[in-house]
């Protein structure tokens, strides 16, 4: 397997177990599951094994100030002219333009292309907010759970019922929803990780993927969980989070069996725990990303640790995440620790 | 000119001093600047003349469960692939079913025909909450401020370069969002009364567009003074409020001018108005929307009295008003106050 490692510490890429072509690129560190122990040593207990949670590592030890995350079964997307669509483009058009998380613009994202701010949009508010995260949307096969792949069986034998295919005038056309908006401030959303760009030096010791798979109760709840974290400590710190474009092509439903076995305990878990991210308050003295997130492990621990043991276990691995990415990120830990090949 | 006041008590017009067609419509009242003298007495002292805000009489004198406002400058739009937009239609589509103020739904309306919750969504709030006010947006010409109007000159000499016409592959199309969205609880917006429908059963009492144009400091502010206070109520009721789909045309831009004098003392008066309507909490005793404006217009007078002695004046208004309605919407009140024909 190719593995190509460059000198400029750029942003890595986690590989699973499978047998797939790395197109050669320069600028690229190719991460594999033993660079983790090596890494991380004890420290490693924070991260996930045989699941997508896995994917965070890449985020803590990359040096990149912007990261983009996508899964693996999606493709370029088509815009409805038929033109290809550039994700990473839009992504990034969507973190270096402002948000409106205190007021919302009837009329989508203000700084984009044409757009602006319609009456009544007091002036004051007009610069806007800092954007830390980029939330991307997927044509073809839309994110549902497994109850809802389950009950709409359609959704798995014809495209024609996928969302976000639509009936108009008898023919069937892409919902391509073409617009960008900021999530307000104090509104909870679920964070897919399907096709995420975020702020790393801004957000990213929130971008906690949490524990899932391997040897834990639960599983696909990894972007819904650093979703919680990150809209709460967003909302904390008064930047702002965009949702809408760029569309990716989502090509394949997994499994809604496999899936219910993974999420069935998150199911009943995100009954307590959205409602504990909506009256979460975060301390004045919290000014650093860091604070508000050993913080909100206290109160995960606190309040959460009732509903299962499992919530204990997971605010400890957001304390030692925080102390590995502090290590890793620190002006030495960042020379020691940088990802190697296997042969050096 | 004609007039036609049918024997059913509908939903009746306000006819302004312009000649217009009316069409022959069965079941419709038309009503004249003098009915409201006439039907309110001493109490027309609350509703606005020669200005849009005068509107909301009809709202108070309607005996209809849904209400839709729209200005004389808009027409039927198309949608992208031609057909022309039942405005009507989707707007009772938007009220009939629920809103989703507490969680956000990344793909939009989960109501909608072949939408659904996205994976991470909370099965206990997918009931949703009941919909006071459908939204609706324009085509053509946006709803822009003065300011906005005048520093933008193309924008009133092509179309190319009107919102929502938007650059695609050198060819210029209607940026039309094919999406309706509720606004999060705790969510202020700037609500345009263009193209607005609302259950006034639920809301009527909320929907009031206070003293504007004709003797007073201020005008353009009618619909966002109304969205303020409704939003702050209907998040108060739990209820929700969408915003999108359906478009109608918007035919042509207001002058800049005239829109600036009626708007100036309202682009700085916002900006104490909207951090109000922001930190204002209702108390628990407030149960119907009588009792929330009411509160409200206390408020209102208390905190933004100070900015200037027209909010004095406009909490009165708004007292006024709660008193008319409550009065002509009261078992007795209706019969005796039923709009009549002139020659009656």
């Amino acid at each position: 397997m190719a593995q190509l490692y460059s000198s400029m510490k750029p942003t890595p890429m986690l590989k699973d177990e499978l047998d797939i072509v790395i197109p050669t690129i320069r600028n690229l560190d190719f991460l594999e599951m033993n660079d983790i122990n090596r890494i991380l040593g004890p420290k490693s207990s924070c991260i996930s094994f045989k699941d997508s949670a896995c994917r965070c590592f890449g985020y803590m030890v990359s040096k990149k100030k912007y990261i983009y995350t996508i899964d693996d079964d999606c493709f370029v997307a088509k815009d409805p002219s038929g033109k290809e669509i550039n994700a990473l483009e839009q992504h990034i058009k969507n973190l270096l333009t402002p948000s409106t998380p205190d007021f919302f613009n009837t009329l989508y994202d203000p700084y984009g292309d044409g757009a602006d701010f319609v009456r009544g949009y007091p002036f004051s508010m007009r610069e806007g907010a800092i954007t830390a995260v980029s939330h991307g949307l997927w044509l073809n096969i839309p994110d549902y759970d497994a109850p809802t792949q389950l009950v709409k069986p359609l959704e798995r034998n014809s495209r024609k019922f996928y969302l976000p295919l639509k009936s108009l005038n008898n023919e069937v056309v892409l919902l391509y929803v073409d617009a960008v908006m900021t999530i307000p401030k104090g509104t909870l959303f679920p964070m897919c990780g399907m096709n995420l760009a975020f702020d790393r030096e801004l957000i990213g010791p929130a971008m906690y993927f949490g524990l899932m798979g391997d040897g834990q109760p639960i599983g696909r709840y990894d972007d819904m969980w650093a979703g919680w974290c990150v809209k709460v400590i967003c909302d904390h710190m008064g930047w702002g989070v965009k949702t809408g474009l760029p569309y990716i092509w989502h090509s394949k439903a997994s499994n809604p069996f496999v899936n219910l076995r993974k999420e069935y305990n998150g199911i009943f878990w995100q009954e307590e725990a959205i409602p504990f991210f909506q009256s979460v308050t975060l301390p004045k003295e919290c000014t650093s990303v860091q604070q508000c997130y050993m913080e909100l492990a206290k109160l995960v621990k606190e309040k959460l640790g009732k509903v299962d043991p499992y919530f204990t276990k997971l605010a400890d691995g957001m304390n030692t995440w925080i102390e590995a990415w502090d290590e890793l990120n620190s002006p030495d830990g960042a020379e020691a620790k940088a990802p190697k090949g296997k042969d050096e």
